[in-house]
């Protein structure tokens, strides 16, 4: 809020108070902001007002913890997901959905997700995995759902294909090879993925 | 070395000292059941030396660090591999193999290897990890390849099955319900894992 002044000349000592989401957005990008400069470790409730220039009492009255504020920042950082993509082939509608779960994944709030569960204790670090799933498994998975129907209706896809194993392949499959081959699933990678895997797996009987 | 004496009964100073082999797994044996009592944090050297009733000096002449020595113990504890199965069919190998990792994963080592994991900082759990995966993972994706390969040459499997992602669906989906819904794989989820995910994937053309 400006202190309103009868003249048109800004005030020597006009504040500018910012609000709601505003102020908000501002606190979780410092945050986010900290994260890739001093990490999880240096981080502090103090250093992060201080980025978005405001008081601590501003970002305690939100975040009563470091591990609220840091999960929401990252959160909010996130990608988010769409509706599932629809365009008109099984293998095309899983190519662009697994590039949107490696995007994200490989976001740079999902570099900073992965460096902070690595940097925290153990108990933290469920809040973090968390966010994982929360914001990029599930949502996942959910769009995995309907591109199987989908295909299911369209003839494309076996119609058994509908369970948890076969929907649980590709998000098994890119946390695998992303911890044991240290993979950040290329474009390449991703479609040896759903030829070698996910068609065979998914294809009609009698074909 | 027993202290040879003229008479017949045992000497009261008579010392046993083990050597090789048998001191060895008297210690690996010590520090497992250190591991089960006290946990990663509790284990120390001169308690493994107590529990295996010998010297400080025996244990560091072969194991310099404590993580030199869980690791041999854990990695010996762990059940090991034998040959493929091979009883007749894809589905029964698959399902003898799937329960083959099960059993060491969820053995009494491979309880105490992820408690380690959860225990220690995250250097010393890389260690940790190596020992799954050269002593369950990789012996697992060998004797699996094997399974697949003489499925292929009986006409049971279609031939392009031989490939890095159909072979780490197993391990992946096993580690992936392990984590997220802290999955056991009972013997009707292997079951469930081989009909609804590995069948229908390896299946042959025109089937």
């Amino acid at each position: 809020m400006v202190t309103s002044r009868w003249t048109a000349a800004p005030a020597q000592t006009a504040s500018l108070r910012r609000r709601g989401a505003v102020l908000e957005r501002a606190i979780l990008d410092a945050a986010l902001d900290q994260l890739s400069t001093v990490g999880w470790n240096g981080l502090t409730m103090e250093g992060v007002a201080a980025g978005a220039q405001t008081g601590k009492a501003a970002v305690y009255r939100r975040w009563p913890s470091k591990e609220d504020l840091v999960a929401d920042a990252l959160r909010a950082g996130l990608p988010s997901f769409e509706a599932a993509p629809n365009l008109g082939s099984v293998r095309d509608d899983l190519l662009k959905l697994c590039r949107q779960a490696r995007d994200a994944m490989y976001s740079r709030p999902g570099f900073a997700l992965r460096s902070v569960i690595h940097e925290c204790d153990n108990i933290q670090a469920e809040r973090f995995h968390g966010v994982i799933i929360k914001g990029v498994v599930e949502p996942t998975i959910q769009l995995l759902r309907e591109v199987i129907d989908r295909g299911i209706e369209r003839g494309e896809v076996r119609a058994d294909a509908a369970n948890g194993y076969v929907v649980d392949a590709i998000p098994a499959m890119m946390m695998y090879r992303s911890k044991m081959c240290a993979s950040e699933w290329n474009d390449h990678e991703i479609e040896e993925m759903v030829d070698q895997l996910m068609v065979p797996l998914l294809r009609p009987y009698g074909v």
